[in-house]
C-alpha cells in the first residue's frame, strides 16, 4: 500500500471545543485518515498564551503565539478563537494563502459570511461552518445540499440551550425568571456574564446564517429583529400554558409574498409561544431543535444537544474530514449560492399572532371597550380568559394574526385606555395557524 | 452575462416520485438554474409504455421506451424505476457512460451497494441515494459527512410509515392489527399488497444501507435479521403501554464490542418496546424518525413524513441539485468509505431487553417454577406484572438485558414447563438500559 498523503492541519483557538478537536484528531488519527484518505496531521495550536497551564494532555510542543505563521504550514485551518478580530483577517489570510477553512463562528459568519463566501469561491478554497449553528446538529449542510431542491418556506430554532434551559424550567417548575437564570448559571448552562444569550444576541446570529441559507439570500445581521427572554414573566408563561402553549425562544426565518407577489424573507428572534402540540414543544432543557417547513418535503425536525465542547468539536470534525476527503479528491468547494438575493421584510410587516396580558380596571362596561378597542384596531380576537382576583379582573387575549404594525397600535391604544390599569405583556405566537 | 451551461438529465421511471420530479425540474428550472450554475434540462424520461395515457401534464415528447440509448445524451441519470433489473444495468452503464447518477432504488442499493460504488469511485462518478432512506427526511448525508468525525454507536429508526400508521393506530385507538391493516389500506397508507412492509422487508433494505454508512462497512442485506409486525397483538400493545412502552417497529444498526476488544456490527429489524419518554415513541401516524446516538454528538434525531411521492422527490432533487453544482465546478465525487469493514454480529448474541407474556397454570408454586427458569438461563427479571382472570393468570416480564440466545432457550423452557399454558408473545426493548 502507498504512504497516505498528509493533510496538515493548523488550530486557532483550544478552549472548550478547540481541545476536544485537538484531542480527538490525535486520538482518532487512524479512522480520521482511513476515511479522509489522508492523514490528518495536527501541525500546532495557536493560543494568545503558548505557556499557560491547560487542563489538557495535547502535547505542549503543539502551541504556539504566532497563528500567522503557523497558517502558512497548513492545507486546512480551524478557526475556534471566536469574536470578529483577529479571526477575520486570520482566515482571510488562510484562504488568500490556499489552505481550506472550518470554523465554528458564528459572529463572524453573521457579520462578514459574504466577503468570506466571495473569497473562498474566487480562490477555489472551501469554507465549512455546520459547527456555528445548534452544535452538533446537522442543519447547515441539510439545508444547503439536502434541499436543494426544494422551496423552504419557514425555519423555526430552537438555537439556544442557555435560554430554552431557563424557559423549560419557568414551564416545567414554574420558577421565576431569575431563578432559573440563577439555576442555570449554577448548572453551567449559563455563562457569568448570560447577556448574549438571555437578550437573544445569540440567536439572533444564528437566524442571520440560517435565513442565509434557507433562502440564498444575504441576510444581515441588523435585519433580524431581536427581543430576548428577560422580560418574559412567570404569568405569562402560566397564562400561556393554560391556553396550551409553551414559551421558547425562537430563531424564526421566513419567506413572505408580498401583495405584489414580490417575495422578501423575515428573521426574527423572539419569546414566542408554541401550541404543546408542535414537535418544538417538547424540546426541554439545554436541547437545541431546528424545525423547517417546505414546500415539497413538508416538516422535517433535527433535534440534539446544544452546544457543549465535544459536541460542538463532532461538527467541527465532520466538516474537517469531509472537507479533507474533498481536498484529496480535488475539486473545489461548493461555496454558498446566494443568488435568489429577495428583500428583507421589516417586523412591522411580519403576520402574527399574540398573546396580551391586560390588568382591567372595574369601570363598568370595560370589556366591551376594550373589544371594540380591538376592533378599531383590526385585530379580531381568537380566545380571551378573564380571571377575577378581588376587585381587578385580568384578561388574557389571544388573536387571530394581524401584523406587527397594527398589534403596537393596538398596544399604545389599549394603554392609554380608562378601561385597562396596565399592558402586562406581550408575547408572540408561532407554529399555529 | 454568459450562457449557462446545460446539465442534460434522463429520467428512468415516471410512478408517484418520477413524475413529481419531473414536473419540478420543469416548473424550477430558472431556481435550479441559479443554485447548480447550469440549466438542468430533462432530455427524456425512460418508461416501459409511452404511449400510455398519464394523469400528468408532463410533455408527451419527452417520454421513451429506450432506456440504453438516452442514457447516453444524459449527463446526469435519475433512476427511479425500483427493483433490481434493469436498474441495476442502466446504472452500470450510465456510470461506465461518464454520467452521474441519482437513485433512490433501496434494493439496488442493499443489494449491490458495494459494485456500484466501487464502479462509480473508478471512473470518477458521483452516486447519490439520499432518497433511499426515510424520504424527505436528511439522513444519509449527515451520517457520512456531518458525523464523519464522530464515531456513531448506534442508530434506531422508524423509516416504514406503514408500520408506523398501523402500530400507532393499535396504541392509540385500540385497534386489532388487522382492523388497523384495513383503515391504512384505505386511507393510502399501505399499498394493496402490504407484504413489503408488515412483514419488515421494507425496512429491512434501510437497515443495511443505513449500516453500512454508519459503520463504514458493507453491510449485507441477508445479515441484517428481520421480523414484521403480523405476530403483534393488541395484548402486547397493552402490555407494553401499562409498562410505559410504545410499541414501534425499529431498524436497528448497532456497534457492539466483543470480549475480545474487536468491534462489529449488528443490524436488525424487529417491533420493539421504547420507552414513552423516548424521542422515538412520539413518532406518530405515517411519520419517519431516525435516531442517532454518537460519541461526540451524543442523541441526535432526524425527523419527517414518511416516502411519499412529492416528499422523496425533494431528496431527489436535492441530490441532482448539490451534484449538478459539483459536476459543473468539477471534482468527483466523495465516494463511500467502506474503509472500517466491521465484521457481522449475528443475532444471537445480541444484547437486549424483552417483554415476554405468558398465560401461567394454576399449579400451586407456578411462579416460584417461572421464577427458576429464568435464574437457570441468566436472565434476571426486571419487572413483572401478574392479572387474574377468573382461575387463568397472566404474567407480563420485563427483562433485564440478555442475549438473544439466552432468550431462545429460556422460551423453549418455558414452552415445555408445567407452569406454562403458553408464552403469548415476546418483543424485544430498545431505547433504555
Amino acid at each position: 500500500m502507498n504512504e497516505p498523503r498528509i493533510v496538515r492541519v493548523a488550530l486557532l483557538g483550544a478552549g472548550s471545543v478547540g481541545s476536544q478537536v485537538a484531542r480527538l484528531l490525535l486520538e482518532q488519527a487512524d479512522t480520521f485518515a482511513q476515511r479522509a484518505g489522508a492523514r490528518l496531521e495536527l501541525v500546532g495550536i495557536a493560543v494568545r498564551d503558548p505557556k499557560r497551564k491547560r487542563d489538557t494532555d495535547l502535547p505542549a510542543e503543539l502551541f504556539t503565539d504566532d497563528a500567522e505563521t503557523l497558517i502558512l504550514q497548513a492545507d486546512f485551518v480551524i478557526e475556534l478563537m471566536g469574536g470578529i478580530e483577529p479571526a477575520r483577517t486570520l482566515i482571510t489570510q488562510a484562504l488568500e494563502s490556499g489552505a481550506d477553512v472550518v470554523t465554528a463562528n458564528k459572529a463572524l459568519l453573521a457579520n462578514h459570511g459574504p466577503e468570506l463566501f466571495a473569497l473562498a469561491e474566487r480562490v477555489g478554497a472551501q469554507l465549512h461552518y455546520e459547527a456555528a449553528v445548534a452544535g452538533a446538529i446537522p442543519i447547515l449542510r441539510p439545508l444547503r445540499e439536502n434541499l436543494a431542491g426544494d422551496r423552504i418556506e419557514r425555519v423555526l430554532g430552537i438555537v439556544n440551550g442557555t435560554t430554552n434551559y431557563i424557559l423549560d424550567r419557568m414551564h416545567t417548575k414554574g420558577d421565576s425568571f431569575e431563578e432559573s437564570l440563577r439555576i442555570a448559571t449554577e448548572l453551567g448552562y449559563a455563562e457569568a456574564d448570560p447577556t448574549a444569550d438571555i437578550e437573544g444576541f445569540d440567536a439572533q446570529h444564528k437566524a442571520a446564517i440560517l435565513a442565509s441559507i434557507a433562502f440564498h439570500t444575504n441576510v444581515k445581521l441588523e435585519d433580524v429583529y431581536c427581543e430576548g427572554i428577560t422580560g418574559v414573566s412567570i404569568d405569562q408563561i402560566n397564562d400561556a400554558k393554560r391556553a396550551g402553549f409553551v414559551v421558547k425562544l425562537l430563531a424564526i426565518c421566513e419567506r413572505a409574498v408580498e401583495a405584489s407577489g414580490t417575495e422578501s424573507v423575515s428573521a426574527r428572534v423572539y419569546p414566542a409561544l408554541v401550541p404543546e402540540s408542535h414537535p418544538l414543544a417538547s424540546v426541554h432543557g439545554g436541547n437545541n431543535a431546528v424545525f423547517v417547513e417546505s414546500a415539497a418535503a413538508g416538516s422535517l425536525m433535527f433535534y440534539g444537544a446544544g452546544a457543549g465542547g465535544v459536541e460542538t468539536a463532532s461538527a467541527v470534525l465532520g466538516d474537517l474530514v469531509t472537507a479533507a476527503r474533498r481536498h484529496v479528491l480535488g475539486g473545489p468547494g461548493l461555496g454558498e449560492s446566494m443568488d435568489a438575493n429577495l428583500p428583507h421584510r421589516p417586523i412591522s410587516e411580519v403576520d402574527t399572532r399574540f398573546q396580551i396580558a391586560l390588568a382591567v380596571t372595574d369601570e363598568p362596561g370595560a370589556l366591551a371597550k376594550i373589544a371594540t378597542t380591538f376592533a378599531e384596531h383590526a385585530v379580531s380576537i381568537a380566545t380571551l380568559e378573564q380571571t377575577n382576583d378581588g376587585d381587578r379582573a385580568s384578561l388574557v387575549i389571544v388573536t387571530h394574526r394581524a401584523t406587527e404594525g397594527a398589534l403596537q397600535a393596538l398596544v399604545a391604544a389599549l394603554e392609554s385606555s380608562s378601561a385597562i390599569h396596565e399592558v402586562q405583556g406581550v408575547l408572540r405566537v408561532e407554529g399555529s395557524n
